[in-house]
């Protein structure tokens, strides 16, 4: 189980790395049955990846893998095409949304959106790590 | 404006509350858009209510009024009676979102869900005094 | 966590019931993220059904409380009326649904529906207790 | 028609095949209306392609081709480019959802979801070779 305290630390991190690379993002957190957590939208940041950051939290859970990962298999041609309009419009596939892991087990995910795909990633990489 | 940290004293000055009367609780914040600001869901709160807690705190900017407040107008016979099937789904018509003002206008609202329609009343008037 | 095999068990149960009683049911069990695990249909049965015994299964997870005693506090006038418009749509507020505890926690929820109230009750009621 | 006792022997030789594979899957069977009669998720399959078994079986009843076929006609440039935004984002064009036939009439569908898209297929057809 992912405490509220153990979902604040990982936006904690993710929000610093939002800072060093100049970026307010919004930051997400999924538990295991892909249910909020926690959320955080930093000053000035897109009000549309408000939405974003809380699904693509929920694709890495529903799917224990990260969204820039599913992105490869979800273009035209590849074997999920189509995905991003299942479960009710709630996957995204692409870069920021990663699973959380313990013991090697994924029991939650990060989401993160308000930068480019480069930038979600690094703070969403930032935010598991402290997982 | 609200900014992410006065949101964040906002959710902590509700989360104390909850605490206090031992109901753990979801707490979210909109800013003067209605779009949210942050969200967090204390440990062992119902999942149902995740979803209640922001949309109580929309619908408080979005009529600048408490939701307890409209529960009145908006039961059978009253004259806004519907309205909770109005803006996609987004409308909730009991106790428990709270606008935010300063200098008196309305520039954001608290929601929180969790507990009876009196405990998340109580809670959200914690996290709005604060602001 | 429940098993395919625990869902299974709970919806032979409840539909060892139904077939008792004489009235064919659409019978759901859903984990403690309020996600499905197993749904069936049983032979002539209200093709509208399908959607609500999932959802009275989601909803009695969400809130942790049977269908039957949430749809007293959402009547007009109760602290709860207008929770049915609330969590895009998936929240059912009559009877049919029951949360299923182990250890005193609950860990998910079966869901009926197919005939009157009563009748769902008690083929939920047969099925929550195999369990 | 498909009754449930049919349904049930459908999913069983599914799982069984998806036993066989070592691969956990979501399997369900829709009805000649595209209703669902059955679904169930094996242990340890991600929650995300609930939603995408049920919706494979409604696409493959609501055109009467496999996902799979479908997916070539979907892409890019061909002739049904953008129908996965149709139905209400009910349509699913990769591979693991079949039409069930009876004396060469489509009569239902089965849907399979949780690996790749070939296993989903495998597991779909093990599924539809049993009616």
């Amino acid at each position: 189980m992912i405490t509220l305290n153990d979902a604040k630390k990982v936006t904690s991190a993710a929000e610093k790395k939002a800072v060093e690379i100049g970026q307010p993002m919004n930051i997400a957190v999924v538990d295991s049955g892909g249910n909020l957590i926690a959320h955080e939208r930093m000053d000035d940041v897109w009000i549309g990846s408000i939405d974003i950051s809380i699904k693509k939290a929920f694709t890495s859970r529903a799917f224990d893998i990260s969204t820039k990962d599913l992105a490869i298999q979800s273009q035209p041609g590849g074997q999920f095409y189509g995905i991003h309009v299942s479960n009710n419009g709630k996957v995204i596939i692409f870069a920021g949304g990663i699973p959380l892991r313990r013991e090697g087990q994924v029991i939650g995910a990060i989401g993160v959106s308000g930068g480019s795909g480069e930038q979600d990633q690094s703070v969403a990489e930032a935010g598991a790590a402290e997982f």
